[in-house]
């Protein structure tokens, strides 16, 4: 859990993702050479803070987002929302401006947003949760399990994957924005027609806790049934536990794969959490294994 | 009346159109001899669920929408709506699971939505309205009228048509996503500058049965009022009887070729309806006859 | 001030933007021989009634739209909006449809849009707010200064521009749809990674007259902190006013630049306006002066 523990640490509030992404290309340079297959690494300023791996001849990509939710610093104390945090009195907030570090609390009055902090904070300061991870009883608990697991999941895939591609997005927590010149590069280097969405989604009525990893079959946008169903068919066979989710609200960047201008099918596949865009976003350390299980599964017969 | 008969009897809820698909190949392979002019027909994997139909050499493409609004089954008996589809106690579903048909009613609690069939229905099953038509007094009324006369229109139009693309796209009810890459099949094989949307519209107090086909100046979205003039010039010039439409909501095909990288006018035309996205949609028979001859018009003079 | 008296003067309503258009083609024309550099010029079908300009080897794009607010008639007297136009009893509206020139007001109830003028408007005919400028006081007050003012930064700009397109899109106020083309144009003939938004924001509690021209550290997007940062430090080396605004809601061509599938940063940059989308919306000429000024050091260094 050491590299997730690192993955944790690191502030990478959308559109200010550049820590997550140097960290990313020092731990794979670092790796690479252990893993089963040696990737094509692309990354640089023509794919912004993103980051592409292709491993040897791609049928399906997978999608990690390497953002996190967070507050965009106003005037007068206010604070305008990154992604969509929940907010209470009292969650601790840090982050550093020109004039050094902050940790202050949010403030919630009438539904508009402020910080505490004793002095005024620089313009377009980024804040986002103080992290606390605790791990005990089965359940890993912390700010941005979504998507630091997700992250996780593609960097343990890495270690055994012979074809895919694994492909590190941006700013997908407030409207996306990478996945069109992402999927366009893929498409003129080495093109797919399946993805796979590394995400984290909801406990719900339908959705447990120990109960697998969930493939979802709609969220705000449907996937296409018969993508679907062969996913199903191979998780059955594969013997790894899993759920199914329905939902009708919500999205990933399945949504900018749907409506790219290629014909790709997309499936979001990813554990559970409760506590969503808390601070405490809680995810059972069994339904991560089986997301780590599934992927290298599907990867290998999808 | 065979061939709309028939259309109106497939199921293919957004996501799941690949019944339609089917019967489409079969048909356009069964008929296309007879047709005044041979297409090139294109369909397969590369394509999802959609066909696309070349005559001669195109200036203006036709799109029309085979998917039709539903619901997905949830949890503990709940559906979640599949485009924008009317919701009222009684509403006869059918669909089909793992364990057999179903045939169930709608269930409206408070906002939520529920099926009384017996027993658990398997998660994710689509389900959509039974299907009831009945032709009389001058009307057609049937479920998903919306878009069945579109693509009948567009069958319809391939008899006679010299020049033009036949587009038929999949999942236009809920958020789209097959005009994207239609259209760059298009721009890279025969290129244009003009589309039509063959869908169908909303009666309302600016629009009446029995007054001919309707060309909407607007919905949501505004095509060129120069695009507009030439097709309402033209309409005036048909003797073809029709109706001009101007609304703040609702969208179409015409939505995604707005947003495309391609500089393409569209405008939408076709019939409307009475009961909009419930079982029992209703089209007069002239406006429909109307909204066959301006197409074969306009495809010709555009 | 006889170029933005006369832009002001121009009816371009979201959807027929061709008097512009003609406008800028016959200016451009007129002018380019005096300008430093002599431009590329694109315009004509393949490109609506957008317009772009091409100045030695392009390192930036500015992008400055050339519709405006505006209504489209409906039926019974109704009107329905084009953009977000604020709605007061008695604004004075102009257009034109066949049987001549209109000149009526804009009467609001219960949240229902009409007109008064005696007789009805032919379905579909465009109004826009009468116009009428006053300056006086240090300030410009006028309908659509939003984006008059922008593109009369881009003219300005174009006289002693070595380096950069200037482009001028269509149809932003309402859903946008050009950018997407413009873009790919642009990157298939001279490709940057680097965008400017020329248009006008709004006055709040942060923002105030006479401060300084504005650049935006997001609306409803959220442009990249690295592109954010380096144009700040140009802007204070500059020495020219400017302010830093932080907004949760609005939007701009920015979104599709975001959108697109080329990774190209963007900030809008603008002076604000009181009375936002009103026949009376009021900007600073220190403000505009200020504006003029950045995007020239701008387009020099960034």
């Amino acid at each position: 859990m050491e590299l997730l523990n690192k993955l944790l640490n690191i502030h990478s509030v959308s559109g200010d993702e550049r820590l997550m992404t140097d960290f990313l290309i020092e731990y794979v340079n670092q790796r690479k050479s252990q893993w089963k297959v040696q990737p094509e690494f692309y990354f640089g300023g023509e794919f912004h803070d993103c980051l592409l791996l292709k491993f040897g001849t791609p049928k399906t990509a997978v999608f990690s987002h390497i953002d996190t939710i967070g507050f965009t610093v106003r005037y007068e104390d206010q604070l305008v929302s990154i992604g969509g945090p929940e907010v209470e009195n009292g969650f601790d907030l840090v982050g550093e401006d020109a004039l050094g570090p902050i940790k202050c609390r949010l403030v919630e009055i009438d539904g508009d947003l402020f910080h505490d902090f004793p002095r005024a904070i620089v313009r377009g300061t980024l804040l986002s949760f103080a992290q606390v991870i605790r791990i005990n009883g089965g359940f890993i608990q912390a700010a941005y399990l979504d998507n630091r697991l997700g992250i996780y999941n593609c960097l343990k895939l890495c270690e055994s994957l012979e074809n895919g591609w694994v492909v590190f997005s941006t700013y997908e927590e407030h409207g996306g924005g990478s996945v069109p010149f992402l999927l366009k590069f893929i498409q003129e280097t080495s093109p797919i027609k399946q993805a796979l969405v590394s995400d984290i989604t909801w406990i719900t009525e339908g959705i447990s806790h120990h109960q697998g990893v969930v493939i979802s079959m709609r969220d705000q946008f449907i996937p296409r049934k018969i993508y679907l169903n062969r996913i199903i068919k191979l998780a059955l066979e594969s013997g790894i536990p899993f759920q199914l989710e329905v939902e009708g609200s919500g999205g990933s960047d399945g949504r900018e794969i749907q409506h790219s201008p290629y014909a790709i099918d997309w499936c979001f596949i990813g554990a559970a959490e409760d506590n969503v865009h808390t601070p405490s976003e809680k995810v059972s350390l069994l339904d991560l294994d089986s997301m780590l299980a599934l992927y290298r599964y599907l990867m290998k017969h999808l």
